[in-house]
């Protein structure tokens, strides 16, 4: 079977990474939406207007089963996405909460993501509903930095503390990276968090949750689109997925 | 007399404040694309079809002057816009260069933008065929911080050192801000570089530039139009133009 996946932008590709190791006798088709990267600072209503039209894309490539991985795409669309596709859709967002929900003891998360993640609210009510506290925190510019490349360093260290430092004091026990762009910054996290606290990305919860639709292809073809070629992409997707993948890369040529 | 002035996002109010101090009676359109901001990142082909859009939309408001407030639109879009349009088109590169031109004593000059300014080349072309040396850094995280409203600190110390360093030991007397959005880390840019180089913002010079198409239209509105409501829209505006300033805040509905 074909699987899709869709980001605003590179970050996804972590969750790709997640789904290869996971399912290698499967094809994938990855979209990330350079044109238009990042979505984590945009209304919800462009979020949605964007998720539907990167769907309709890889529902041309002839995808089975459609995996939103954007955080900011999944609080925002992943409802209007089920309503609309007649495939099976999965987002990061709940994974990942059942993840913490096993993972913390004392009962006190931290979410850290993009400020529209954040104010969706989305982790937030999921895990409350759950009766655990919880205490969020956006954090705009762990992006760009990673879009960067900075992922040790001074910068990235003061950024971390900028941020983190007031979930530290909450006393947190478990912090889910809740933007696909994060787990690469995770060392400098955990640096910063210590020992006690215990970090969740959802990529691997994802990938394992959705293992009962999957269909081995015998197959294993890999086509990454981007909606633009920008610079530094193709070091990017390198630092990402590693050399070992092998894969297509192609520009869209039709106007998303 | 209306004149259209556009952006990526906010980074071009920076010009806008110049131009409407210049010419307070003078009618004032500014298009921001903040559904598809950043343009820095992108390539030549997506920042000309975004530049041509937000030109159009411009028009279809009653524009008779158009000034693109982008260094990245500027340096990629500006002769296509000047092809395709009957009116006067204005960028920001060429009054910087002049500028700089002036300003320098030593005939070393840096120049500072966002990965795609610096890569189109088109400052270093047009001051090294006036016969001065050209040092260029691409600094991807300034805009970002800016947006985060990080404009002193730390970390926005750090960032200035991690770029400006090497420009700083080419010993240049002269620094050409090749991006809007960075005249808002003018105070620490000017602090880590020293008394003996000279910062130059192009706005003020493009604003002078175009006096002579100038004509006042006894009224001033200012009409700001964004293709995304994003969230801290609000204060970044408030933040760059400052709170005396009245305007019209729209959101588009049409599909940019």
């Amino acid at each position: 079977m074909k699987i899709g996946v869709f980001d605003s932008g590179v970050g996804g590709l972590t969750v790709l990474k997640a789904l290869i190791r996971l399912y290698p006798q499967v094809d994938f088709a990855y979209l990330g939406d350079t044109a238009r990267v990042p979505y984590g600072d945009k209304s919800a209503q462009t979020v949605i207007r964007y998720s539907l039209e990167c769907a309709d894309f890889l529902l041309g490539e002839g995808i089975e089963l459609l995996v939103v991985a954007c955080n900011t795409a999944s609080s925002y669309a992943l409802n209007v996405l089920k309503e609309h596709l007649s495939i099976p859709v999965f987002g990061v967002i709940e994974p990942g909460v059942r993840r913490a929900l096993r993972t913390t003891q004392r009962g006190r998360i931290g979410v850290i993501g993009t400020r529209a993640t954040v104010s969706s609210g989305v982790y937030k009510r999921l895990l409350e509903a759950n009766g655990v506290e919880v205490f969020q925190k956006a954090c705009p510019l762990f992006v760009p930095l990673v879009e960067e490349g900075i992922l040790q360093g001074n910068i990235a260290k003061e950024v971390v503390r900028y941020y983190l430092s007031e979930l530290k004091d909450r006393n947190i026990d478990t912090l889910i990276l809740g933007c696909t762009h994060y787990p690469l910054l995770r060392p400098v996290i955990e640096e910063f968090m210590g020992r006690s606290v215990s970090v969740v990305d959802s990529a691997e919860s994802l990938a394992l949750e959705i293992g009962s639709y999957v269909e081995n292809s015998g197959s294993s073809t890999l086509n990454l689109f981007f909606t633009d070629r920008s610079p530094g992409l193709d070091a990017l997707i390198e630092l990402i997925l590693g050399k070992s993948v092998d894969y297509k890369l192609l520009t869209l040529s039709c106007k998303l």
